[in-house]
């Protein structure tokens, strides 16, 4: 047996006696997660001096290591985190369905924990605790795999969780982590069919292909949004600028953020020029195409690859187009259904894009931005699903179940 | 292009039309579908009758060869599937969660179809209209591709079907059929992951498992089941001779079928002979422990392989055990996740067994048999999940959609 097959065999063992631990027992566990990662927080920004010093050495940029860097104060917010996971309902033993058969029997069906899942991850150490601690509150166990340049950070915030909840009498098998941050182990995790129920990658488009090609277990893909907004000939223009402008730089490295702005023909003329305006005080580069040009002196010329691009940067394509459907088979083509969004005045328009655009969340006259678990009420997010198996949208507690049919009969046969 | 990539183009082009046909025009369609397969009886019959003699000189045992015969009553059945399913509720558009953020924002939550579903089946040819029909009315374009043995009542099946959808209006395209029944295509259809949105295999458990490995679009996992049935101490042991016997013997090829029995040491001595002098009736081969075998001088001796197998066939393992937990430790390392049952009077028991073991389906007191679709009260089943991702037990129309949120702004941003 690998180093990995031991693990995982453990962590199911943890998960049959997760799967029944009451919503106390795991809220007890939590609040010892969190009250540790407060208290251990000079051992976590000692471990986690080592990873800056590392990524400094390997010339990381800046604004990479400042991701990476942990203080008291973003320990804090970990175990703030955490704490929220506390106030969540237990979203394990819900009836979501049933009936009684002709015969008499009693169907129930009840929400159960998947069982043991596993995360491969990149960016932030943060990630260690909220994904632990959703998983916790959601009775699976967890397999983490993070990153190289946090490698330190995270073994120690995840040995500070299984020692905690090891003292409240939950299995520390609950949290496992995988120190060997290899891709033979990477790749090891995605066969381990035996032993994990479910692998949901997060980090950069690549991590997720690569994920999706070679593993044989069951996946949630999470997160790639190549996210466009159009701009209908009867748009609010102020509307439509904030909503661009708010949709591509209010923290444009993550999923949600736009990527193409699309402008009917018409209102071109005055949309782009009020758009250029307001971007350009966040020194946005706009890549167009010949139209846009034309009306943008300062666009860069797009190519066919901007179409398709997750630029994660200040970087926007526009396009423009003849009417609204030239619109949504734009988006049919290069959308990664992720977050779309139409700004219109028109009520038909508005419910033909909702109706056609086929994309986790789809908008009327509001940013794309809004994509998020804490934003669509499900209280915490592991991650965002632009798969259409099993979860599509924000990723929260109800998401990490899966059901299992009860049935309660005195001698019924077929 | 392969000729399965401009299938799988078609496909996907015919799914978006598909997905906003309204309840009415799919019904038409599928009255259509019901009134062709009748009306071209002779012609589906004439391209059976070459399936049939192919078989035969191949040597294939006539227990098979009368799962492939269609003759004009199995076609009646046919098309009263379809009938059924026009019956059925359209699982498509209902809200099923929403809320009004603070910003007034509404969100709702609605089913919409998967998209692509590609069928890999083998076995009997009611499965070509069974799945078609089922992907019709949730809105999903198919691909589907059957073994070789029924190749020509297959194609014959699937052309007329499509010659009557696309007389009423539909897309021929919503159903599409792989001529091709070679390994390569079925390799290709598992990593089409630009058209195919979600892969469903039917059939033995080489099948499943070279999909499951192989697959790069998500695979939903069905059937495999080693079903066990656990007489407990305080069984009522009229009781759990009928269960296991209806589980046992009243269909033995299906995977709900009982494969193991395991017997509390305190009932073993009664139990046991009650339960041979029924099973005999069907010449039902036991595989017992050494202890069993000591009780039952018929019973054959089993070895550590018959604890994990699915015989499809008319031979059971039964086992001896010391407790309720033996019986829980047993089942969680044999089980294939499908159906368990307990046979108790003993309320905590009932419980436990409930709790503990985890199955899709877990019974007090009831044949393992029931696990289907119709029993279920789903109306129809295009298979049993045994996976944990999407779905798990029977699933019917509300298991081949996924979700969409809406979202009515008014210019909000983040």
């Amino acid at each position: 047996m690998t180093q990995l097959e031991i693990m995982g065999k453990s962590a199911k063992v943890a998960a049959r006696m997760l799967a029944t631990a009451s919503t106390g027992a795991k809220n007890f566990a939590l609040k010892a997660i969190s009250e540790a990662l407060i208290e251990n927080s000079a051992k976590i920004i000692e471990c986690n001096n080592i990873d800056i010093e590392n990524a400094r050495q390997n010339g990381m940029p800046e604004s990479i290591i400042d991701r990476l860097k942990l203080d008291e104060q973003r320990i804090k917010n970990m175990a703030k985190g955490v704490d929220d996971v506390i106030a969540l309902p237990d979203p394990i033993g819900r009836s979501i369905d049933g009936s009684k058969h002709a015969n008499g029997m009693v169907i129930n069906k009840v929400t159960v924990p998947l069982g043991v899942i596993g995360i491969i991850y990149e960016a932030r150490p943060n990630v260690t605790s909220d994904a632990a601690a959703l998983c916790l509150k959601s009775g699976n166990a967890v397999i983490l795999r993070g990153g190289k340049e946090a490698i330190n950070s995270n073994s120690a915030i995840a040995q500070i969780m299984r020692n905690a909840i090891e003292k409240t009498g939950l299995s520390a098998d609950c949290i496992n982590f995988v120190t060997d941050t290899s891709r033979e182990t990477a790749s090891q995790m995605m066969r381990l069919n035996e032993y994990i129920d479910v692998l949901i990658p997060r980090g950069g488009a690549g991590l997720i292909s690569a994920v999706v090609n070679n593993s044989t277990v069951p996946v949630i893909e999470t997160g790639t949004g190549n996210c466009h907004t159009y701009v209908d000939k009867s748009a609010d223009i102020e509307m439509a600028v904030n909503i661009v402008n708010n949709a591509k730089t209010s923290r444009p490295s993550v999923c949600n953020a736009c990527e193409s702005v699309l402008v009917h023909k018409d209102i071109a003329d005055k949309f782009l020029p009020a758009m250029y305006a307001k971007l350009r005080e966040k020194d946005v580069t706009v890549r167009g195409d010949d139209a846009v040009c034309s009306i943008l002196d300062n666009a860069e010329k797009a190519n066919e690859e901007d179409w398709g691009k997750e630029y994660l940067d200040y970087i926007i394509a526009a396009k423009i187009v003849a009417d609204i459907d030239e619109a949504i088979e734009h988006i049919c083509t290069y959308s990664t259904g992720h977050s779309e969004c139409i700004v219109t005045s028109d009520y038909a328009n508005a419910q033909k894009f909702l109706t056609q655009i086929d994309a986790a969340a789809v908008y009327v006259n509001a940013s794309t931005r809004f994509t998020d678990g804490g934003e669509f009420g499900l209280g915490a997010e592991i991650g965002i699903s632009t798969q259409k198996l099993h979860t599509r949208g924000p990723m929260g507690l109800n998401e990490l179940t899966t059901v299992k049919y009860l049935i309660y009969g005195n001698g019924q046969i077929r």
